[in-house]
């Protein structure tokens, strides 16, 4: 039986989101969520991680495989955000881990030995229990402020361990102590992975290669963001299926995928929650592909 | 007789700087230094503006035509700045307009009939006099916040009266009330230019034209900013030499010229003052152009 060519790991949350747009109570989030249902745009995608037994939402993830979700007795992790002004950042105002805190990932056998691991954000430890589980032949970890300054050794030993790192422009900062974002990348490159990816929200995604040296590219010009909630994590998301899908991490594929990575994050901000990044087709993210070679052409 | 191709019109002043990397007192400045140098890489050039009987800088103006450049009794323009941490925003300490309140720019014959005008940030009625005299093919405007908070009516009709208007982000947004910048440059498209830049410092510019939508360029990878002073005047600068040498204002030429403008900028941001600016030569801009070509490359 042919396994998912994706697997992606993180939290599967619920969520209380606010921004300048309106409100929304209670709706299906969590950074692998948004990362799974981008991945599945390109690729067959399995999700691993852990539920409560009050979770509702199994039908918005019948495009993934959630043979690796397990169901715990208990409630499901719960996250309330708020986003103001330019909405580059969110608020946190309430996280609730619930069944994800003591959660011991266990993968099915039918994960292992695919082709693409993304380890969304969550504890450095956990997710080098699921590299050591899945066997990847490409690993891409992400990971935020609060595990850089809780887990900062434990973190950088992962990032040694894995092809891809993504961060974004606050988060290089901080890890690095570095302002400059190219000195920054840097800095993260010669802690091992081969690709350093810096996401710097509305001003695109910067790649720090082995070979070629430095891709950028732009943000899709959005006329009207709803809410920027899970935009970083369906960039790594289709990152890691748009690779998983070619089975081939050469710079050129990884160029392509950050802007197929970038397509995507532009359709999941354009929607509250996971609603428009939900129902969103390869052929509209095919569209805002063919978009962007305009945008930097010269 | 053969008038400059490309007229750059503004302030030339006597710097302070102060940033993380040293500092230099005493050093020539002034946006219109900046712009003309920049433009003079391209096309040949001439100046417009006053200094007083103290400029001791008129060597360092030797690769542009000063015929333009009024001696009035008194001091030059004198401006004290200080950058600290990321370097993304100029805090001025101390502003003496000195010869330049007052000025009334006149322009010699020879400058008349010029291809490309470059309006670096000056009191709006001082531009609209300059564009009057000069009767250019095309004309660029620059402003500043000071100039949109205290002049915003005039700033708005001189928009209106150009063909290109290039603004920084915080510029953008201050000007329209939009916090996209998306949508800050639909707004200030309407007002009648009919290319609007969007200036992002580390993070490139966004050009909106007419016809072909949006553009995007990244900024040059700098590894080390040494001094961002100049870095959006050179770039002015540059793209006005560059369109007044192809005699052509096509989208696709000012896409190239917003290409070479970034090339440009990186080198002033890598000296102190107009150091690196001053001895930069064509062969290191397409270089840089070049490299461009592979940056975004996918």
């Amino acid at each position: 039986m042919a396994g998912p060519k994706s697997i992606v790991f993180g939290v599967i949350g619920i969520d209380n989101l606010d921004t300048p747009s309106g409100k929304a109570r209670n709706v299906l989030g969590g950074p692998a969520t948004y990362a799974g249902l981008a991945s599945a745009i390109f690729a067959p995608t399995g999700l691993v991680s852990v539920v409560g037994s009050d979770f509702p939402f199994w039908r918005a993830l019948s495009r993934l495989d959630t043979s690796g979700v397990s169901v715990a007795p208990g409630k499901t992790f719960r996250w309330s955000g708020r986003y103001r002004g330019a909405m580059d950042e969110a608020q946190t105002l309430k996280t609730e881990l619930n069944v994800f805190a003591g959660y011991f990932p266990q993968l099915p056998e039918s994960y292992k030995g695919c082709k693409v691991l993304f380890l969304a954000n969550a504890d450095p430890s956990m997710q080098m229990s699921v590299l050591a589980q899945a066997r990847p032949d490409f690993t891409i970890l992400d990971t935020m402020n609060y595990w850089i300054s809780r887990k900062r050794r434990q973190l950088l030993r992962a990032a040694a361990r894995v092809d891809c790192l993504i961060l974004n422009d606050a988060e290089a900062r901080m890890l690095t102590g570095e302002q400059s974002l190219v000195l920054a990348a840097d800095a993260l490159a010669s802690l091992g992975p081969g690709y350093v990816i810096i996401k710097k929200g509305e001003h695109g995604a910067l790649l720090l290669g082995e070979r070629d040296g430095h891709f950028f590219s732009p943000s899709y010009p959005v006329r009207r963001v709803v809410d920027p909630t899970g935009a970083g994590d369906s960039f790594g998301g289709a990152l890691a299926g748009f690779l998983a899908s070619k089975g081939s991490f050469s710079e050129r594929h990884v160029r392509q995928g950050i802007v197929y990575a970038g397509a995507v994050a532009s359709r999941t901000v354009e929607g509250f929650g996971t609603s428009t990044l939900a129902r969103t087709k390869r052929v509209q993210v095919e569209n805002r592909y063919r978009a962007f070679r305009k945008i930097v052409l010269f």
